[in-house]
């Protein structure tokens, strides 16, 4: 028997699973929220879009978490922790954090301890909007390839635009630190002792999707495109990385010290670290064919196609990477910008109602049928990030009499961000991505039956759910079974590892076809609307949308 | 010393009202509830459309009204009912209802009792849409100029398609008809004593807004017209009138029985009925370049151009009809769908709050600046009855963040009537009608100095209160004056008793030229969707309106 070993860092906590090779069984997991900050995030009430974290919590949690999932372990009779033939690792990114030159954090250091620009600049810090878009307009003058698959557009939330804001507003961090790490690079070097920022291993993950990495043109950005951001960052290039790698590849093993404070075989295997959802989407089965959404407060969409297949650029799209996923695909990921959000600020924000007011307003619409409300929204409060790649767009509620429920809104919401899900799969398909069915993981999905059921009825897709709520963790521990081999216990590689492993949940949502057929003349009133404001059409007759609105309505209230 | 009655028939009751002809002093007034029905009103479950009034209400409740304001004025001392030197009265319409060869409602007769097709047709009766939409389509062929003067469209609140409808559904009792009256030319009729239809005098108010009456092509519409839509109608013709009077001309004079029974002088003049918000617009001084506009669950504007100008068809416009409001002016009646109606739906409808949380909602928003809550809304929710006459349109809300609060809607909404009357204001300059400053009347236009302030913000237009609480009762009570006369007591002309009668409330509010500048932007910005949804525009590019509401946005949160 073996088993490995999953560790997930989200945006509070940290989780580790310990989980049984042949099928998957999770025997033992521990979740430890990050005890700095408010919830584990530094904040500054002067700057509103500052989000860090300390690398000391990592460190703490880290520990605590392992050894914590190997305690729920023991309690399985023929565990030991002595069979852990692997360890994966998945955090959020792109959450890069400055180190020196033993690739220890600064923040470590007494003398930078209190400082916000030397933790970890949390994926979710938006300080460096400015940064974003310099690098958008620079690489799109002389580096447009730099930002085609990405959408054209580079984020604040990226690795360039949080390391340029660093230098731009804390220029003695900047200066300090040898080298920046993405913390999903961070943790496996840490775990296999790696003392050298340019030893680290790093995932293509994180490098192809938020660092402009790519073999097209030689891995990072090239030294003359830094030097017209800023000399000191064509300076930086040599001290980070040359080359990035996929799941295949290990970032290491065990150092004794920690396999010591862990309680685990020193030299077993350490797979290299991707972000949260790619390893989510493996454990929950991602695979030609079959995309994976995670449904939360936002998604994120991923799916691959087979790296000896043609792929163009697909517009829109957030990023395509060789490897970024799955090893010998691209890995594909998209999003919506907010879903669980939007129908937190409805039910919370607007109607200040609380969890029993999700579960009255859907009971309410559930027996509704489809264009019974008469109303059809833009799922667009926190802006668009796929297709249009436009966070300057906001939300829209359309169609509402003087007898319009805040039930029906609800429901009009939810309608909403299934519209925006199918002009995503519609997208994909456009440029050759299959999908034959769709996968979700979430707490949403496990729970909403309502909107998986509409998610079905609009996207016309079988609709899924992951078996494992824990599908990151669980995806990084698959990465670490194939990384340990069928020798050891593990598999030779991840459809083999996946086929085992993972799971779905009994319940699977069909599309209705009469649903279907429905929603089909509302998705093309979404579409119009959404092309309109989204700017794709700059010359849209709106006039009808109104009236046939109407129209489906008074047929579906027979 | 002299007085006179104003008699108004809202929707639910009826209300007198005695009047001090020096100044417009109000002695005595009193409600009567209509005894029947739900809040006075007949419906039938099974016709949600369907709202009948029983004629045995308006004459208990004009007993009861006037009887009682009386009593009330009687405590003042100098007063006495023989000092009344005239009655007014105004009333709901179109509300027409069938009588006999006396003039006597079919409904008063036993064996039409029970029968909802024998009572008043109130306005807001809406079983006729099929009637009214073959009406319009008659028209557009065959008589374009009937319904050019209202918005090329005729309503299902009007005379004849209730007539038709009544012809189509119940047969039986257009048969026992000889005529049909519309309220505010029975009650006149009642009081004098009338006992047969053909005498009745018909106010040009309701028959040239309601009747399709005009002078222009030589009073009510012509048999052959009439005949297309049915035979029995233009059969039917010759049974109403030929002549239709503005408020220069009596009704009749008080007949000894009602004189009786109210206590008041016999013979007195009665003064031609009108519709309540046309008296309304008299008696809150409605004059050449003052826009008089009753806010409440929607809204009614009434303007005056003089009768020797040339007026062209204003696009959109509900009426046209010169003698409708003053005499020696064409009446102008447009109108918003819903006002009050769309903040009510909102506080009650989705927040399920109350009175103190629209007072709640406009205290956290009254601070803010124009533009700072950075929505947008259309004021359709009730679909547009100027100036756009669509009522299969709907309501949209855009701009929404995931902070949007309850309250910053509420704003919007009130913002988005505005900028409704704002369409109006602007459509009826652009045809020659002068508009100086508004007089507002109603509950709203009282208690709620936000809204005021945007409006007049909105505009540009100096807003003011009327001074009465009252106002349709004392219009009534006006044009008695002017009828009596100034040998009675009364007045030479309605300018001069207006310029007496009426008051403003000391409170004006005038624009702000800070705010006026946002509004304009962001009234450009309401005018794109309104005429993109609206049909106005049929290329629009409307990939600007989030991204400028956003610039805006930013620029006011400073």
């Amino acid at each position: 028997m073996a088993y490995t070993l999953g560790i997930d860092y989200g945006t509070n906590s940290v989780r580790a699973l310990v989980v049984d090779c042949r099928d998957g069984g999770e025997l033992g997991t521990c979740v430890v929220p990050y005890p700095s900050g408010t919830e584990g995030i530094l904040l500054d009430p002067s700057q509103p879009h500052l989000a860090r974290q300390h690398p000391g919590d990592y460190l703490f949690g880290l520990e605590k978490s392992v050894t914590g999932a190997l305690a729920e372990a023991a309690k399985t009779p023929g565990f030991s922790a002595d069979r852990i033939i692997g360890i994966g690792v998945d955090t959020t990114g792109s959450s890069p954090l400055p180190v020196d030159a033993h690739n220890v954090p600064l923040a470590l250091d007494p003398r930078w301890k209190g400082n916000l620009a030397a933790q970890c600049w949390l994926w979710k810090d938006h300080t460096s909007h400015r940064e974003a878009a310099r690098i958008t307009e620079t690489a799109a003058r002389h580096r447009p390839q730099f930002i085609a698959k990405c959408g054209n557009t580079y984020s604040s939330e990226w690795f360039w635009s949080k390391i340029w804001h660093c230098l731009a507003t804390a220029p003695e961090v900047f200066e300090a630190a040898f080298s920046w790490v993405e913390l999903s690079d961070y943790v496996p070097a840490v775990l296999a002792g790696v003392d050298d920022p340019r030893a680290v291993q790093r995932g293509i993950c994180a490098a192809g999707h938020k660092a402009l990495y790519s073999d097209e043109w030689g891995g990072l950005p090239d030294q003359e495109f830094l030097a017209l951001l800023d000399p000191k960052l064509a300076a930086l290039r040599d001290r980070l990385y040359a080359k990035a790698h996929d799941a295949t590849h290990a970032a290491g093993a065990l150092c004794p010290e920690w396999a010591a404070r862990l309680g685990l075989p020193a030299g077993i295997p350490i797979a290299i670290g991707e972000m949260d959802v790619h390893y989510g989407a493996i454990g929950s089965g991602v695979a030609e064919g079959v995309l994976v959404k995670a449904i939360g407060t936002s998604t994120c969409d991923c799916s691959v196609v087979r790296a000896d297949m043609p792929v163009a650029d697909i517009p829109g799209i957030c990023g395509i990477v060789p490897g970024a996923i799955l090893p010998g695909f691209y890995g594909i990921e998209a999003g919506q910008s907010a879903v669980g959000d939007i129908f937190k600020w409805w039910v919370e924000g607007v109607l200040q109602g609380d969890g029993s007011t999700h579960r009255e307003l859907t009971a309410a619409v559930s027996a509704q049928k489809p264009g019974e409300n008469g109303l059809l929204a833009l799922d667009w409060n926190n802006g668009n990030r796929t297709i249009l790649v436009d966070p300057m767009l906001t939300g829209l509620i359309l169609g509402q009499t003087l007898h319009t429920t805040r039930a029906e809104i609800y429901r009009a919401l939810i309608e909403a961000t299934a519209f925006g899900a199918r002009a995503i799969i519609e997208r994909l398909r456009e440029y050759g991505v299959p999908i034959e069915r769709v996968v979700c993981c979430g707490g949403i999905a496990e729970k909403n039956g309502l909107l998986m059921q509409i998610y079905a009825d609009v996207t016309g897709c079988a609709m899924q759910v992951t078996g494992s709520s824990q599908a990151c963790a669980l995806g990084a521990a698959i990465a670490a079974a194939v990384l340990a081999g069928p020798e050891k216990g593990g598999y030779p590689n991840f459809p083999a590892a996946q086929k085992a492993m993972t799971s779905l949940k009994p319940v699977c949502y069909t599309p209705n076809a009469e649903a279907q057929a429905v929603y089909d003349r509302l998705y093309a009133l979404y579409r119009q609307l959404h092309d309109a404001f989204g700017g794709v059409t700059r010359s849209a007759d709106l006039s009808r949308v109104m009236k046939e609105l109407l129209a489906i309505q008074q047929e579906q209230a027979r």
